[in-house]
């Protein structure tokens, strides 16, 4: 066989048209084990860090007057991108503390890992010239969701959901022009009154708020649209009004029942005919809940925000000591030259392979 | 205070110029417990995934024919980016399997489970008109090297160490064109003949053959040099070749044994005052290992395959089936769009949220 024939028959093989059945299901079965495995190990670990983080907490009350700012202007670039020049002074100058806690699992290490507890620490009175607050706490639960498509097939959802939180601006310095405000009162409504929240006033004042928003941000900028990471303009301090999915907890533990029956039973070899369908289209999901959504990547920058900026804080602190890194980047609008900070991404995450 | 006053304030904070020493030493201390504690869970994760690992195995060997060229055609830039046109054609007809082991962890848990063990498995005689190997086995220790500087602070190496693998390959088809077989014959002769490398005539031979092909790739290539992510038109081959620092066994073993002690010792309140400097140079203590390195990433691309590619393998291969995909991307020239490949990135890549 010659190397041409060799080519050749690579072509024939990727011309498969599609997964078999029995692989795919296989593979399915076999990745919700690794997710399981994976998620009980969090579970552990999350135990096992706690004193070490408490350890932390200590060495950063030392150096807390500089501690966040310097972890900040440090911040890699998938949290970077939505800390506006504004953001980033009022971040600089009023964040006191910040702590992530994966707050469903008790003692015993019991509980869902993945949902994450936010609690914000600002500086107070005269200090913090831009809102009242002292403690913002933003509380994300990891929350599953199943459904059957118009074909009878299982659809099944995970992920973060939150409820708005409030800051009190103090006058004129709101951030976020009132959309985080909206998307509170919004939230409040539902609750005082079920049914179709599209029918609720505040559903059509906050639409209506974001489309002004949009449109001015528009007029304001002549680049793509698509520079923007969140609704136009938006300030990283919408991140309080993520809500995501809508998923109430009852709903999700009777889906987390029905998964692990449906799971027990995968494992014994049942097979079901109303697999989940290989092709999950996000998008349709995704139109269901997302259309007042004020920061619609509230779940990555979570993800991000627990996952690095936290973890690795007290490296980024130690890299802003580093020659030759310049503070005064902080400060500079981010969104101009996304290029460049993915550039410099490569060059200040602390690296992976300490903790492989 | 006025806004303008925080904003002071903050420039005020942020002028400190150097991280207390104390401070410093704590983190410092803080972050090896940390690694000591993921390392300790790596190894559990290790011994407690491998029979998900063999299950998998057997899965894919229902697909055996195709699996691998879907994988490597869904591959994540930071391999693919390694990966050069004539590279895609072999691996795409000739690689049967491939295997990822953390090798030096036992049935116990007990080892270092950053050591990993690629095994490529691969067609042979007339189904392989490239090379005569079926196995290709590629070993990275995980090792520490414990140095002083020339002012008397101690600085610690840590990182993956290898040795050179020969490939057989057929008249004509060697795609390193001569390099991987010179940097074989340099780590034998070594073997032969203690002493200063660079006195060996095959250093000089491997160092003269990578001037020719870099200056021969620079004549092809109008492009800026900084575009080729490995010495110019390195075959993604050239991984066989990689060495990394020259850290024996038996100098490892020291290191982690005065390490540890004097990690104990920093646990019960013990300073020493030639702690690791803070601003490690890597620069300098690559120079001392790089010189004759064909493959100069090869950590990078070793940990991404240990990390990404295989454990995420059926991942990729299911996104191959995706409407949309396109795989005779795999045989384009991938070097030529870079950038095509990061945007590709975020959208091929497995969502880490599942993973959380």
């Amino acid at each position: 066989m010659s190397a041409e024939d060799g080519q050749k028959s690579l072509l024939e093989r990727i011309e498969m048209p599609e997964i078999p059945d029995d692989v795919a299901r296989e593979f399915s079965l076999l990745e919700q084990r690794f997710i399981r495995a994976e998620t009980d190990r969090l579970r552990r670990s999350t135990v096992e860090n706690r004193p070490l983080w408490e350890q932390r907490s200590k060495i950063i009350s030392k150096v807390q007057d500089d501690f966040w700012v310097r972890v900040l202007s440090n911040a890699p670039a998938e949290i970077d991108e939505y800390i506006q020049h504004a953001d980033a002074a009022v971040l600089g100058s009023a964040l006191k503390d910040l702590t992530v806690e994966r707050f469903e699992v008790d003692e015993k290490g019991q509980g869902e890992p993945r949902s994450l507890r936010f609690t914000f620490v600002f500086r107070t009175g005269d200090e913090n010239p831009f809102f009242e607050n002292e403690k913002v706490v933003k509380d994300f639960y990891w929350r599953k969701k199943i459904t059957k498509t118009p074909k009878g097939k299982r659809r099944t959802w995970e992920g973060l959901v939150s409820e708005p939180v409030r800051i009190n601006w103090k006058e004129g310095m709101d951030l976020t022009k009132g959309l985080l405000d909206a998307a509170c009162d919004l939230a409040e409504a539902e609750k005082k009154q079920a049914g179709d929240r599209k029918k609720l006033p505040e559903f059509e004042k906050i639409a209506k708020k974001m489309e002004e928003l949009e449109s001015a941000a528009m007029e304001d900028n002549e680049e793509d649209e698509e520079d923007f990471p969140t609704p136009a303009g938006t300030s990283f301090f919408g991140f309080f009004g993520y809500r995501g999915n809508v998923v109430s907890a009852e709903e999700s533990k009777e889906a987390n029942k029905e998964d692990d029956e449906r799971f027990e039973k995968a494992l014994q070899g049942e097979k079901f005919d109303d697999d989940d369908e290989e092709e999950e289209d996000e998008d349709d999901d995704e139109d269901s809940f997302d259309e007042i959504e004020i920061f619609p990547d509230g779940e990555d920058v979570a993800i991000a925000l627990a996952e690095d900026l936290w973890p690795n804080a007290h490296k980024y602190y130690g890299q802003s000591f580093e020659v030759g890194e310049d503070y005064s980047d902080f400060d500079e609008d981010e969104l101009e030259d996304e290029e460049d900070d993915e550039e410099e991404e490569s060059n200040s995450h602390p690296r992976k392979k300490a903790r492989v």
